[in-house]
């Protein structure tokens, strides 16, 4: 062999020197317990200064920096800036606030460095594990199926998938959607997350086929229209395939009538998907699970463990009744990919599930976390979270310079601040700066969105770390703000 | 206030106890850091005991855990059977074999917790960043823009719907497939990864509308019938729109001619998507990218970070020259996501390059390896993988035990044991025993497959722990384990 040119060196992405890695390793755990433990004594956000944004341009690194050094820019340019949703006064978009433990489960995933797109692994014997209790607490038969994703747009593609495959009339997978003799119609409320949009522009099927169902005053899809629109498609030859359903809508956290529209679409023939990314962990709140009863019965379901289960991100979920529809819409079976008696790839494919190959090992940081606080706390932490809502609400019902803009179905509140009778427009000018404000001093994120014409503020209270005395702050200084602002401009 | 309902507790998912929490950390660091350290002298693959398997079957975990105990369990039933991607002999599937730093990386990510949907705040300008020097390393303008996904089959969904909504003629997005006047047909070759299928699927053009080119000798696309198949496809008034070439295909390295491609595609009208999550990062190994030279003039391009980059998973990304088209494609602006001029949301979208809504901060453990090595040295290592293929090719022709299958181009190796004139289907029964016990004795980890109808195995060096004394071992096992097969069954 000898005569075979070698290569010359060879190097690793190993550290040379294990005990420098020690020492960093052990200052990065140690900030990050100061940085988590401490948050609540920090500003929400604090401004980036120039030098800080104008590292984020610096070029490609060609030459090595010591892992120190590397982690030593982390601390001055990036821990000090986050969006601020481990914050307990976050209230802004909608997702977790993570945990520890969870930060220690992508680390541990990390260092396995199992790649779950399946096989004969401890890490994927947890994947599965870690779906059926997600099944089991949706209260899914053990038949259905399950696939941890990027979060719920993914979640809800692959649930919207599979209906469309499974209605389609024609083998849509080999043909196309153009080979569809009835063009599908799906249908959501009009308060349905825009990932769907997404979703069925992605699966051909077009914006327009997804009809948006007018929500009536609680915000839930109106089931008179729902008909109504199934009836004008059927009569125009189209085949109404698939409803979505939304158990906590983004804007007011309202909850469509599951059971309701599982009868309807039995009766028509239709799929159920239900989007579940808010409210679907509900099903572990004593307290609050009877809002989402009747979520067990849909075809197909999202749910989002970054949001009410904290995982860090990112971490979604779909759950598919029918575990054989499932993995029709989705399996492939390459040369290069056979599943073997013995060995590494003597397991089935957990790739033929969703639509990824390569898969992170999401299962791990939500085994931990559930392990560790078990699923009663969980469910306790989300009803803690609606009990905030719902005293949110009484206190601006409370007080005449507040108003609310919607019904608070669970944890998301709608209002503004309104002191006098001012025009929409200057209530929405005013309203857009005090939510401003607050961010940009660091005190509270909320956001701010359109109810039915009306616009407002919407503090989506999904946070472990939140308190009450935390919310008795926000309506405090949103009126201060709002004072300031209207007095000094 | 006093007359409200006050919820009873406050709890929150941080520990009571700080000191606890701090001695499992540091605990967990330290056992991280030998496994990593010592991989090399452990077995890639251990058996699970019963008793392990048994324990994922365990029900849902009600109450809580100390979290202690928690990883108690999972030293003994986890860390001890991973996949084994990050030993120095897994030459199987095609991914990464990860690294400590990398580890860290996706730990701060989750420790800073922002959501990458996008916003005012330092992980977006540190996943501008990213993508931007992913942008160089591929040779692309500035002007290109970039998203970074799940992995490689995300990337190419990606590219391949931003093609289906340039080249449709309409308004897809709106109007759906079904309304494309002339069907689009995509082409790639017979070689290309299934992903692509899955993808075509997805997007409602099915899988029949992806034409698939015989390969040549050489596992490269051939251009003639290439050609033939576009001119056929305009005959039945179909739109010939994207041709997908391979930079690196999944069985065996091959290139296609990224050149000739987009020439064909500029006379045709073609969009050209490459699919380089093997081989598009060849652009930074000096001794190499000339293999594939012309990859800047993809319309789009999917690379896979967590490939030869070796980012813990999942780290995909896609790259789009036209950054108008690629945010046309994705973008939504519903009404509770409008960006604003101050404040946590005065930043651009990052999801409206996607199909996520939350996204996890993937670039920190990039940029993270990134810095601490220096590109160059990620080149290196690119041409070491390549040398090594070459250096286990030539082993490989010198031994007339052993029979090469097909040609190596950069890191992947097809080859099969053939100690004696055997039928095929006795070589391919031989092989895949042989794989299956190396795979089971720990010792190493190479995939078979059939590459032009001929069954062998194959090692895929995309690890930056490999020696060539591993390749060397592997050889001699392989032949020592056949004769056993043979000799004793
Ligand atoms: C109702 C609903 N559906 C879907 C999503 C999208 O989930 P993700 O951000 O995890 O993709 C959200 C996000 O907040 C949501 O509120
Ligand atoms: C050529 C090619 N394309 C796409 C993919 C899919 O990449 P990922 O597993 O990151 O989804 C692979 C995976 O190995 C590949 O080799």
């Amino acid at each position: 062999m000898t005569e075979i040119d070698q290569p010359k060196i060879e190097e690793s992405l190993d550290p040379p020197d294990w005990a420098t890695l020690h020492s960093t390793a052990h200052q990065i755990i140690d900030d990050a317990i100061s940085h988590v433990r401490d948050v609540r004594d920090r500003p929400l956000l604090q401004d980036m200064p120039t030098a800080v944004r104008d590292a984020y341009a610096a070029p490609l690194p060609l030459g090595s920096t010591a892992l120190d050094d590397v982690y030593a820019e982390l601390k001055s340019n990036l821990l000090p800036y986050p969006m601020g949703n481990i914050h307990p006064r976050f209230w802004m978009w909608y997702m977790g606030s993570g945990s520890f433990s969870g930060a220690l489960g992508e680390f541990l995933a990390a260092i396995d460095g199992s790649n779950l797109g399946g096989g004969n692994f401890a890490g994927a014997l947890m994947d599965g594990q870690v779906t059926n209790w997600l099944k089991k607490m949706m209260g899914f038969p053990e038949t259905a199926s399950g696939t941890l994703v990027s979060g719920g747009s993914m979640a809800n593609i692959v649930g919207l998938t599979v209906a469309r495959n499974a209605l389609a009339g024609i083998d849509v997978r080999s043909e196309g959607v153009a080979a569809i003799k009835q063009p599908l119609s799906y249908y959501a409320s009009d308060q349905a997350h825009s990932c769907h949009q997404k979703a069925v522009e992605l699966l051909g099927l077009g914006n327009k086929a997804l009809r948006r169902v007018p929500s009536d005053s609680d915000l839930c899809m109106n089931l008179a229209e729902l008909r109504r629109r199934i009836d004008e498609d059927r009569d125009a030859g189209r085949r109404p395939a698939c409803v979505i359903a939304t158990a906590g809508t983004v804007n007011t956290g309202a909850i469509d009538d599951l059971k309701a529209i599982r009868q309807l679409c039995d009766a028509e023939g239709l799929w159920l998907h239900v989007d579940g990314c808010i409210g679907a962990l509900m099903t572990i709140a004593p307290e609050n699970r009877h809002l989402v009863d009747g979520i067990e019965y849909a075809d197909s379901l999202a749910l989002d463990p970054h949001k009410w289960l904290h995982a860090p991100f990112e971490a979604g979920c779909a759950i598919i009744k029918d575990a054989a529809l499932h993995r029709d819409a989705f399996a492939v079976h390459p040369e290069y990919l056979e599943e073997k008696p013995r060995g590494i790839a003597a397991a089935e494919y957990l790739q033929d599930y969703n639509l990824q190959t390569s898969r992170g090992f999401r299962a791990l940081k939500i085994w931990m976390t559930l392990k560790e606080h078990g699923v009663e706390k969980f469910g306790r932490l989300i009803d803690q979270n609606i009990a905030q809502a719902r005293y949110l609400t009484e206190m601006v019902n409370e007080d005449a310079e507040l108003e609310l803009a919607a019904p608070t179905t669970v944890n998301i509140v709608c209002f503004r601040y309104k002191p006098a009778e001012l025009a929409d427009d200057a209530l929405e000018t005013l309203n857009t700066e005090i939510m401003i404000r607050l961010q940009e001093s660091g005190t509270a994120a909320v956001s701010d969105t359109t109810v039915k014409g009306r616009h407002c503020l919407r503090a989506a209270i999904c946070n472990h770390r939140t308190r009450l005395s935390d919310l008795e702050l926000l309506l405090r200084e949103v009126k201060a703000v709002g004072l300031e602002v209207l007095e000094n401009g």
